[in-house]
């Protein structure tokens, strides 16, 4: 056996408290797979006395996160503390200086500061491994920055805010409305403490940003992703895309080729009988393209204690085993800043207009579309109570440009009472 | 730039070939990633003068692999000839004895030898790795190894045989018998050479013996595999199953527990709606059951050219970045000898009987069913021509030992026809 591989735990929530039932719970497994005694030597959190159903007892305990990072007798730093700035990125930085390795669940601080943060690791021959931030359980970066090692990769897209698609599933299987169904989930705790991360897509953004920096060679470019939330997505909607085929889902998408980098996250429809149309409830999926590899679908829980611990384990055991990577797959000095891609593709949209119920109402809105060259391939107009009707229109494919030019026409008129929802249709 | 890594590639089929492009297409990224470049020194094939649409101007030829295997200039030996005996194992063990990794597509010699070879490997501190061997592309084996190393796994299952799928998604979909199914299979090369270890489900059993052994830390156990083949599948079975709900599925399933271990091969009814009852065609699917990452789903291509290859060249990418685990993912001596689990687990179980259609068939038929205990749930007489009907049941949860006794009373009377089959029902 050799020498043990030791631990300080930054933050004891829901995920610190996991990978320690793991540690615990599975010593000899890990010992067997590693070679090594896994041993959790010191911890910090803001609170010390509480029962976290986890024995602590001769485990050191620190007040600041900062000093736990820099102590002698810890080999890695597991940073479970959460958000992009303050002690998790000071506490990092200091580990790193004191030439510790890094495990980390905080999507939003390699999202912004990974780049910086990579640099700093390399330049110190450590590690920082990051694989419970995206998609939870499922090993998404592994997958991409191993696994597909050979592989050229084109494109990136899922379904990666568990939140998101049990609100978007409530509403579709119980005909919830949105603030309903958002309500559910904020009793259920599936809500962050600031919800629009979650609705707003700014979680999926931040993992986003991750999965592009793996996948395609670039610094992690969270400023220049588009993002919109599912915060106006409506029960017409839902009904509407299901009654033509499809499901609305959060996607995250991330494109790269020789025009540059597209990463947008919005809510989309998507075929209800492929893979992202078929996933409910808190379930994560990731779809990756590939040169060698063809299409690679991945599917499992993106949250929760045991699955996020589960990452953040196998993290650990890669470090215990002494295998080491550039941080994002490729040394970080080579990361290329990626132009954004402008280069419009067209593709088919999904619209929702409030049409006044007036004569003429109708006619009016299909000529201002037609004005603008978009071409409607469906349209339905529902039964309806109250002075104004749903409108719901699938176009042909169409660039944003022209389409946007419409709906801002469109709003403008007397006959369409709130800004209409335009949607991407994403197609496999 | 650390020292190059040179190959030594023994077999330049389809899948040698396709390593080859890949690692000449993608040698920058390969470096970036690895931090050296991969090089092909020598290589050894059956025919030397053929045009494979690769150039290998100056890559040594060896006549044979066991002198490919020995040479000083390769630091790996890639095995893609194929076949658990002969060539394939002898020069591997060549390599191991002269101190070389071996990367390798080879799942029977993995599932027949490998605790053998893993042993001779760990000896040695030489790796033995083997992604390719199983789904393909899919990287099912660093999963379940690395991605999962927190886990107690407690059953892994899947669409492992893209062929026999391609020919159950062809039967059900364009109503072909099965041998119009099976003939175009083999039009299109789908087939190995000995049709049997396809749609006998040998090539399952062998993917499946090795993901046991990753899975659960056991010996590899080819031998002990119950194994049934899509052969007797008919198309009045498919349609029935699709009648109730269901595909059928040539299944690989391994389940371990303090009752042992047991692992089969056979066609199954899945729920179409649950994600092994949704892949089409020649596409792979693995489910893992682990304690702490809940269920993951796994799915892409398990064969071909580029796929393969994509494991192969992730293999490689890991030896040059240096990184050695168990070949198991734990050290082959503690790998266990599991024993079979024998005790029954009962399930729903779909039956075809062919009754003459005669006065009295289906009471008599019935009442055996009934004196064995076999209650139905479900059952279905289609209208037929000729002198007998298919007649399709769902029994309700039994064990298998009385509906063996059952199918055994059935087919010994003058009212079935031929013998009758039985398929699990899986439930996810």
């Amino acid at each position: 056996m050799n020498t043990p591989i030791r631990l300080g735990i930054a933050g004891l929530g829901t995920v610190g408290v996991g990978i320690i039932k793991i540690i615990q719970q599975q010593a000899n497994l890990l010992a067997n797979r590693t070679g090594r005694n896994i041993e959790i030597a010191a911890v910090s959190a803001l609170t010390r006395h509480k029962d976290r159903g986890v024995s602590l007892n001769d485990v050191v305990w620190e007040n600041s996160p900062d000093a736990l990072a820099k102590r002698d007798d810890i080999d890695i730093f597991v940073e479970v503390i959460g958000g992009s700035e303050g002690v998790a990125k000071q506490s990092t930085k200091a580990a790193l200086d004191a030439g510790k390795d890094v495990v980390t669940a905080n999507k939003a601080l390699i999202a912004i500061h990974g780049q910086e943060l990579a640099e700093k690791a390399e330049a110190r021959n450590c590690s920082i491994l990051y694989e419970a931030a995206v998609a939870g359980g499922i090993p998404i970066i592994k997958t991409i920055r191993e696994g597909l090692a050979g592989n050229q990769i084109s494109r990136v897209l899922g379904v990666i805010n568990g939140t998101c698609n049990y609100i978007l599933t409530r509403m579709e299987q119980d005909n919830l409305s949105y603030q309903d169904a958002f309500n559910e989930a904020d009793e259920l705790n599936y809500l962050e403490a600031d919800p629009s991360l979650d609705v707003g897509g700014i979680d999926s953004a931040h993992k986003l940003a991750i999965l592009s920096a793996v996948a395609f060679g670039t610094q992690p470019d969270f400023q220049s992703i588009e993002v919109a939330g599912i915060e106006r997505i409506n029960i017409d909607d839902i009904h509407a895309a299901a009654d033509m085929g499809f499901k609305i889902k959060l996607l995250g998408v991330t494109q790269c080729d020789s025009d540059g980098l597209i990463q947008r996250v919005h809510p989309c429809l998507v075929p209800a009988t492929s893979p992202l149309g078929q996933i409910d409830g808190g379930t994560n999926m990731v779809v990756i393209e590939g040169d060698s590899v063809g299409r690679l679908v991945l599917q499992g829980l993106g949250a929760g204690q045991s699955p996020t611990a589960s990452a953040i384990v196998s993290d650990i055991c890669d470090l215990a085993l002494g295998q080491r990577r550039p941080i994002f797959g490729r040394p970080s000095k080579s990361l290329i800043q990626a132009r954004r891609n402008s280069h419009e593709r067209s593709a088919p949209y999904y619209m929702r207009l409030s049409l006044l119920d007036q004569t003429g109402a109708l006619a009016r809105v299909t000529s201002i579309l037609a004005e603008n060259g978009i071409s409607i391939d469906r349209m339905r107009q529902y039964g309806h109570s109250g002075e104004y009707a749903p409108v719901l229109i699938v176009t042909h494919k169409s660039l944003r440009t022209p389409l946007n030019r419409a709906l801002k026409a469109l709003a403008a008129t007397k006959d369409v009472v709130e800004a209409p929802i335009a949607l991407k249709i994403e197609l496999p």
